[in-house]
């Protein structure tokens, strides 16, 4: 149907889009380009057009015509017949450039980036906004899973209290395999890369760099209020034991790396949100032990999820495939639907929301439930010494299982909920004890209260 | 940030809400815009004020000033100062021809009707594409749970093979409870009805119509094919029995009110997708037998589930409320906040996509795998006659079970995927054997083969 009163994009003008990239997602989204224009054109109002794929080396074989590949990424930006630009490279530079010279010429953005959005959003979002421009993430978090558009839209009449996920395939296929297979870190990440669900150098992945930037992005939309990776608290998963998913499995838990932001009251000292102080955020990434019937327990393999908990939507739950060429791309081109409808009848995406503002709690302000697992001495009053201990720093244990064990005896503590850094100074003073042989394993334990 | 090329609303010019209804969703919508005034302001970018509600009963104490009640929905609608209106009565008529003044006024309307919408989507949206408003209706499948955007945005430039959701909280809270407890339908549905899960006529729920008019909803948009409640099959749940829920959990099953709806050949006789025949749409609603491992049959009481197959963005999973006053209100004021910043930054809705306009599968030519129990003879060669009966009407065996019983033996029979017509025709056939005493139930069976 036309719209009589729709601005003057022509039903035969075509929409033009550039292609920056053309790794995995790259070349998907240029396959689905091609093979579905007809589709795209019916569900857009005009035809979507490929002008050109920006691309490292030009002679690799891509089964592309070769007038549609480019090596000069800021000459195919800058075509007048280019009308979006779709940025699939990946890092900060030069997709930070090239994404501000496409918003500053007006031109609408998709980007799957996580790591430039992670800490340049203000900056991107502004251009956009100045630029009366769209700029469109979806692909940029939990891949395929519509997590970005439900925050920013479903959501946007509802509090949003808390957004718990997988968000990184590499660390939970690990991890799955680890749980199931009962072996240690080191062969399960040689058997992930050999399989390609982790790369050659898997630190991004490994140590949580990926997943925080993620947290980041969802922090932000989830409580309009800016969040950088650098607010992100992180712990990868290269410390995580065959040991420590024995003893989840005895607590009928398993272990995941959970990206986690949250609403916290304000700290010591401050006033209370009741008194007129600002509650803070608090967003993390680390792994911890979840429990076996924890929706997010079931998420095994590369797969991802997301928890939404929402003052009035209570809890909603996404899952699906978080990574993969072909998944990213249908988050990619989802966009760049909504973006060329833009263009053909006057829309605007939704710009960025961080009136809010809400300050950054420290990790060490941050109360979380703790797993402790303790070799002691085999003797009376150890139990109560170490009991002690705990309550001197102001950590309340829920409970603690003493097991004999010949020569010592082992004592798992399970504490409610504690600041980090109660936790860390008791600790610190457990392992001074006389009576402590060992701390085994400190983690942290998610998804018990609701 | 301030848009300098916005267009012409003004930054505290409040943008006018009527709300029509106050029933569950109405009282949460309205608290929700009076408590939550400064947040949405800061969302939309000006001001969102509720200039009236319009009941049926004035009297009744809401707590509202009395000067926002009104009986006379249709002034409320046509007055000047009211941009958006929210439409949460329910049923065909008064709702059609307000929704249809509001739009014929240029006001932009979100609405939680899915019965309308399942019979008058086409009528709405044109009316809304006509005056450039907004038809917004989230929450009119799966209340909080976001189904309809992704379906509408994220997917828009995916192909979506196949939805299959949980859907109605009524009837799964039943199934939930019969599977846990062993009772029988109808001591459940008096349960049910006491908790306040049934409403005193059960008949929209029960028999699948509230379903069928989601299911509707959801085809639409998956296969930008208009799909009206007329072309769902539907089957309720009030002949399912403690002794289906018995024999589902003897295959380690349980029974689940389904909403399909999934892309199928064309039928017997035309020409395939291969040879340039139109695929065919096929849309049902009816109880099936779901592995226990599979992720529908973990979705337990009130809550509802989604699952989306599309060819590029694989199996996802929405999960959540899918009823309830502040859930759905939830969805509503998401829709409302989407309205108001269109009117503010100049935006659109997408309308109404309708392109592919596939044909409706009937439920005869659609393939579905069953689940038959016999009461069968005792004596030897039954087994072979009754598996001779299936293979003369084409319907494929998967497996045979047969137990002693006595006087007589049981079979159970479980297919490959047959059509509705072929197995239809089996059973008739079987009826009429001598060997075969009575036919306990015919269940379909779904989520088996992925």
């Amino acid at each position: 149907m036309t719209d009589p009163a729709r601005n003057t994009w022509g039903r035969d003008q075509p929409i033009g889009v550039a292609v920056l990239g053309m790794g995995n997602v790259g070349t998907e989204v240029v396959r689905i380009l091609r093979d579905h224009s007809e589709d795209l054109r019916s569900r857009v109002g005009a035809p979507v057009v490929l002008r050109g794929v920006a691309v490292r080396n030009p002679d690799n074989d891509r089964g592309l015509p070769a007038h549609l590949l480019t090596t000069d990424a800021d000459a195919l930006v800058a075509r007048d017949d280019v009308d979006i630009v779709v940025e699939v490279i990946g890092g900060i530079d030069p997709p930070r450039r090239l994404i501000l010279a496409a918003l500053n010429a007006g031109k609408s953005v998709v980007t799957a980036n996580k790591a430039l959005l992670a800490d340049y959003t203000g900056e991107l979002a502004a251009a956009a906004e100045r630029n009366r421009a769209d700029l469109y993430f979806e692909a940029a978090v939990a891949g395929a899973i519509p997590v970005v558009r439900p925050l920013i839209q479903s959501l946007a009449g509802d509090r949003v209290n808390r957004v718990v996920g997988i968000v990184n395939g590499t660390t939970n296929f690990i991890l799955s395999a680890m749980d199931e297979t009962g072996a240690d870190y080191e062969v399960t990440l040689k058997e992930a890369t050999r399989l390609g669900y982790a790369e050659a150098d898997p630190t991004a992945d490994v140590e949580g760099y990926d997943a925080a930037a993620k947290a980041a992005i969802l922090a932000s939309l989830a409580f309009h209020t800016r969040v950088t990776a650098a607010d992100v608290f992180r712990e990868g998963i290269s410390k995580i034991s065959a040991e420590d998913l024995e003893t989840a499995s005895a607590l009928n838990c398993t272990v995941k790396l959970l990206a986690i932001c949250e609403r916290v009251a304000a700290g010591p000292g401050e006033p209370t949100v009741a008194e007129g102080g600002k509650e803070r955020v608090s967003v993390r990434v680390y792994p911890a032990l979840v429990p076996r019937k924890h929706p997010l327990a079931a998420v095994s393999g590369a797969f991802n999820a997301v928890v939404v908990e929402a003052e009035n939507a209570g809890r909603l739950m996404f899952y699906g495939q978080g990574a993969g060429g072909a998944p990213t791309a249908s988050a990619v081109l989802g966009d760049l639907v909504m973006a060329a409808r833009n263009k053909f009848y006057g829309g605007r995406a939704p710009g960025e929301s961080v009136y809010a503002e809400l300050p950054i709690a420290p990790i060490g302000d941050t109360p979380t439930r703790y797993h402790v697992n303790l070799q002691v001495a085999d003797r009376p009053g150890v139990l109560a010494a170490v009991a002690g201990e705990f309550a001197k720093h102001g950590v309340s244990i829920s409970t603690v299982r003493q097991e004999g064990h010949g020569t010592g005896a082992r004592l798992v503590v399970v504490t409610h909920h504690a600041v980090e850094s109660a936790l860390a100074d008791t600790v610190a003073a457990l392992a001074e004890m006389d009576s402590v042989t060992s701390i085994t394993s400190v983690l942290r334990l998610e998804g018990t209260e609701e």
